[in-house]
């Protein structure tokens, strides 16, 4: 076996996200040679426990980070601030400080001041999740295949850098370096603007007036179903992600929106070809994806 | 084997759906004695015939009609005022004329005209289809577990209600009747709204910036993907459909632009309770569908 990357891995936040990488470290050991767990609450620290995934559990993130030469922060994006500020104090010399969250530029904005210096603050975030949340929900395989962005502010130490990526590429993960604000503007697209499509037309269809909302229940396979799938996340985590890509996602909604008033328009006045040619498009990019092996 | 429910039946249009009835028919023997295809090209009935899933074919739908105690549309909808014209003088007296398009005011408005006195009109929307088209895409299995809507105008035979909906349940399907307006408010929510969406968003990443454009396929998994599964339907079907539901089309994007302008303001402003309750309604109605056994 490899020597193992670091020496104590420190998982702040212990969810669908830390408790894969906490699974993943516990099965190979080439990650740590020990893993601390960090949670919000004592029941889901009972729960780690219960369910075997780290050597120790604690319930002060300063504490969990003590002696660690890896912290990941792996709660909600909208906690950072308070829990890096709550860390900070406590990180290791040489330590490097890790993430997962969502969103990149709010956690170099919220997590960055606080990083003491001698220590190497590497953001990272892992495309790859379920609609499920909690300790229970992780699973080992999670990250297989799966691409992670790391997004390291110009100046990063190269050692540092390459050190979380070898660790993804341990969990099974490829890895690709990319501009913060790129970042933001590509998952606003791919996946923060589809996840508020989703829980927007579910709400929409709550609206109806009740027997309509029974009918859209009974025939949600129609297409409806295909939405909702994505629709069963965690509030707080989208919320977080939300508020924190404000701008690349407000962007990206108005780009959309006014490409559906387009549409409407079409459809009112009857534009055929702008229809058909909209369709084919959308075809097109389905295409693509299908060449990609993606779909 | 129970008595076959037609003597002949001819099939006008012979794609996805078209077909479908037609194999289940041929291996059933059950539905009709003979089947009779039509289609607006000869390539099409070419294969048709090489499938072997008609006992005959027919260029003319004058012709293909003649005869037919049960005349099924399977054109896109936009096609059915030219079809209904064309065919009705050949029509049988006594036969029924029935549908699977995705709309039913438009059809009824579109069709109703040009029925003959003693022909039965009985309009009908199986909700099952693919993203694909044409003859070989089609197969026995589309209908099973899935409803099929009858939308009967007021003062309809009942006897034909009743033998379109012996013909769909021997497809597999289950069958309920519905008033033709909320059928079309009901599909406009369930399916022709998620359609326009996604097809709109698939156009709005087709428009970013090279670069972006490639990154959206390669981390499509993130959500995206979901999105544009159900775009890569036929241009012209979906054109038809658009068209022919205007009305309620167009007010449910307007209820869904409505929301979705409301999240936006509330990301603006930061109002964190309201994205969170939203966020929960949509996990509420994914719920529903998961306890309802249709997710
Ligand atoms: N889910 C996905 O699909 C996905 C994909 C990629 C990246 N991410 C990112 O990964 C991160 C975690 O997501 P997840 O899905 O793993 O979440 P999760 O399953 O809900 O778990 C969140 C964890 O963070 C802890 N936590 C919550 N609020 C906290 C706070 N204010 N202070 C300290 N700890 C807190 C929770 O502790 P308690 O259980 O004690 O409350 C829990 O252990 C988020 O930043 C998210 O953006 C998620
Ligand atoms: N696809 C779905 O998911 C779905 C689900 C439920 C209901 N529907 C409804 O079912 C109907 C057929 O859809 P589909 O998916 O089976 O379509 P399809 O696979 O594209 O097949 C359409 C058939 O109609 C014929 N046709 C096209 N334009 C015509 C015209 N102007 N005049 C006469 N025939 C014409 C075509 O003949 P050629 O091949 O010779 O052009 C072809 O045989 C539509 O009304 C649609 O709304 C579709």
């Amino acid at each position: 076996m490899a020597e193992p990357l670091f020496r104590r891995i420190a998982l702040i936040g212990i969810g669908l996200i830390g408790s894969s990488v906490a699974r993943i470290a516990m099965e190979r050991g080439d990650i740590a040679a020990e893993v601390v767990a960090n949670a919000r609450t004592e029941a889901t620290l009972d729960r780690v426990r219960a369910l075997g995934i780290a050597h120790r559990t604690e319930l002060d993130a300063a504490r969990a980070v003590e002696g660690a030469d890896l912290v990941m922060l792996c709660a909600p994006v909208g906690a950072y601030a308070g829990l890096a500020a709550a860390i900070a104090p406590h990180l290791a010399p040489g330590a490097i400080l890790t993430d997962v969250g969502s969103t990149k530029q709010s956690v170099i904005r919220d997590v960055g001041p606080h990083v003491p210096p001698g220590v190497h603050f590497i953001p990272a975030h892992p495309l790859a999740g379920t609609e499920h949340s909690g300790p229970d929900a992780g699973f080992a395989t999670l990250f297989e295949g799966r691409w992670t962005l790391l997004t390291p502010p110009a100046g990063s130490d190269p050692d540092a850098v390459e050190r979380v990526a070898e660790l993804w590429r341990r969990c099974g993960s490829n890895v690709q370096r990319m501009d913060a604000a790129h970042h933001d503007r590509v998952l606003a697209i791919v996946s923060h603007l589809p996840h508020l499509i989703a829980f927007t037309i579910c709400g929409t269809a709550d609206d109806l007036e009740e027997e309509s909302r029974q009918e859209v229940l009974r025939f949600a396979a129609s297409g409806f179903r295909d939405f909702t799938r994505i629709a069963a996340s965690d509030p707080v985590m989208w919320r977080d992600v939300f508020l924190n890509n404000r701008e690349a996602l407000l962007e990206m909604l108005a780009r959309f929106t006014e490409d559906a008033q387009a549409m409407a328009r079409a459809v009112r006045w009857g534009d055929a070809d702008y229809i058909e040619d909209r369709v084919e498009r959308g075809r097109k990019i389905r295409r693509s994806l299908i060449e990609l092996n993606q779909a």
